[in-house]
């Protein structure tokens, strides 16, 4: 699926079995930099977070890294004391291999919370991804981070600045408890451009807010999401901040790479089959908006009937209703795609199986409108199906 | 199921089918009071309500009533002016035929959101209801109050107040929809115990605090809830007021009936096959407590975990992150009944299968404790099964 793709300049990668999961099931990966880059990271906002994510925090604080590594199967979360341990191992252990500083490695685990880190399997799984398994082909490494995803997640940018090449390649996986924060949602945005650390802190934590923080799948969060972004400068511009001629141009793409991925995620939601955009305009702020999107997008009423096929709108009147945003009864309008349901509150005179026929695309939007100010939001949310339940057995 | 029960003296009650349904099946129901009986009621808390709640509000400003008429299939909510009419009318109708004032009529709706009333089969049912219809036993009203419920919900309460003979009878539908504000939630509980009106309206909202805003299905909220009190008088005791002797035992029996029939609501929760009763303690807040519990009762994640039998701590330790209660992960503990899962926010001692066979049960506990101050507070939930998303489509 993506075996062509090549990591940027100086960036190798590689993903393997390690015997955490099901017997050859490819459960570690990593992402090695040949050289120091500089490095960005956003984190659960959950207060229970996963011992990696405490380890990738502090690292970050060091401000360049040459590799992440990472296990699925185990989210080393809930763990304790000797969680925390079992993260700096796993750190230490990289660090010692690819020959850097600990602080250079960060560390992400994915899968159940609760039981301990399996560290002898994941110190042979570093070894092995570190002698056998390098290469520049982003394939194995997009696999290896799947958990419940049904495909590889992977987005790349290729673009020219001050005449040099530049590329960007981006991984994720997602699939069940994506909510508000990015719930057990890993991704890496690798690129070779050269971008000072700072300005690439703030350009991860916007480009994050406009994709992965506007996807829901079921509403839950997890411990252990993470967002990492290194860039190793070997295209060799002039590094990169907001002042830079070509600033726009790399955090448009650098965004969209982040937008791609997000959307991957929900398209490939537990168990899920319709791809919804809930549009939020007219709320009295951009928050109300926010608020309001999400009620309708995290609302089971409205995920089971669109798993149906059915235009119920009076379902999203009674979730706007509850919802923490202000709303007036009579002023909401409410579209499937570009077919009113309800006009001012009430049934529009659209025929039903005008609406029917929206709903039961795969992919379409909910437009909202509150009629009460200048706000808006848009939710990205897929629906939910018996499959889901299923899963999550 | 019920057909042995009889209403309280001066009450009597029907249910029939008025063809709003599919044919046959029973959609409207009437309790009627002999003479005036002193009234309250409690409403959903949403922002878009229905035409009845709107109309039952301005209603029991009157302070007295005669009889509640109610129906299923449409909820005449999100039906603009038009519904508004109709809900008078409904009340207009019943008032002309019981020989009251209309402000002495209760009306409810429930079912799809949306839809006008089919205002000439409302009519036509108001008639039968009262002329072939009427009589002191509960069984076809209760019948006739369920939509997607799989059986009627009574509640019964009997004992002495100055020597008299004095009786209880609550009626609920609910079944999907459940959440912290009662929603698509109908209950009428009837009293021939005479009852001053201020002190039976603070009563009901105890009682409704303590039992029908404990429990939560799916986390979603109606445009419809409404819960009434009618106090006839016909025991003929003294009127009841805080300051009675008697009130004590009268507001217990009265809370009882109350929390009874909530506790009916879970257990027929839409595809629901499991009780779960979710205990927090130890929070820095009673409020605290409650969002945490609630939290953990409405995740998705945590239904279908309960649905399989696994007694999967780690998802509700990750909720408890996300709540907006205050939480430090290495104080929680959470019990799965009396066994721990989870100790200091790690993984317990207690071998799995002792987890797994509270889990497995139809009717558990799950009792967490922070242990950060004294908040505590309980909620009533029940598994997800993939029946609630085919009840749903």
């Amino acid at each position: 699926m993506f075996s062509s793709i090549q990591m940027p300049k100086g960036f190798k990668c590689a993903g393997i079995s390690a015997g955490i999961k099901a017997s050859g099931v490819k459960d570690m990966a990593m992402i090695l930099s040949e050289t120091p880059a500089v490095s960005a990271g956003v984190f659960t906002s959950n207060q229970v977070c996963a011992a990696p994510v405490k380890v990738c925090r502090e690292h970050l604080a060091y401000g360049m890294a040459r590799a992440i590594v990472m296990n699925s199967g185990v989210a080393n979360a809930c763990t304790g004391e000797e969680g925390m341990v079992a993260a700096r191992d796993m750190a230490a252990e990289t660090a010692r291999i690819v020959g850097c500083a600990p602080q250079e490695i960060f560390v992400c685990s994915t899968g159940k919370i609760g039981p301990q880190l399996p560290l002898t399997k994941i110190v042979a799984g570093i070894s092995k991804l570190f002698d056998e398994a390098l290469c520049t082909n982003v394939q194995q490494t997009a696999e290896a981070m799947m958990t419940t995803d049904t495909r590889p997640k992977v987005s790349v940018a290729e673009f020219s600045i001050d005449g040099k090449a530049v590329k960007i390649v981006g991984f994720a996986k997602g699939a069940g408890m994506i909510e508000p924060n990015m719930a057990t949602m890993l991704s890496y945005i690798t690129t070779d451009a050269a971008v000072e650390r700072e300005a690439l802190q703030r350009l991860l934590k916007q480009a994050v807010d406009a994709s992965f923080n506007r996807i829901s799948v079921d509403g839950d969060q997890s411990t252990n999401d993470t967002v990492l972004a290194l860039a190793n400068g070997a295209a060799d511009n002039a590094p990169l901040n907001e002042a830079s001629g070509d600033w726009p141009l790399f955090a448009k793409e650098f965004s969209r790479v982040c937008f791609e991925l997000a959307m991957m995620i929900v398209h490939d939601g537990e168990g899920a089959d319709k791809f919804v955009t809930v549009n939020v305009s007219g709320a009295e702020s951009d928050e109300a908006a926010d608020l309001a999107a999400r009620a309708v997008a995290n609302s089971m009423l409205n995920k089971t009937a669109w798993a149906g096929s059915d235009p119920n709108w009076g379902r999203i009147m009674d979730v706007l209703g509850y919802s923490k945003a202000r709303v007036v009864e009579n002023k909401v309008d409410i579209c499937y795609g570009d077919v009113p349901a309800a006009l001012g509150g009430a049934r529009s005179s659209a025929p039903q199986e005008d609406l029917v026929r929206v709903v039961s695309q795969t992919d379409f939007v909910i437009n909202i409108n509150l009629h009460l100010g200048e706000g808006a939001a848009t939710v990205y949310t897929c629906n939910c199906t018996e499959e889901y339940v299923r899963i999550n057995y």
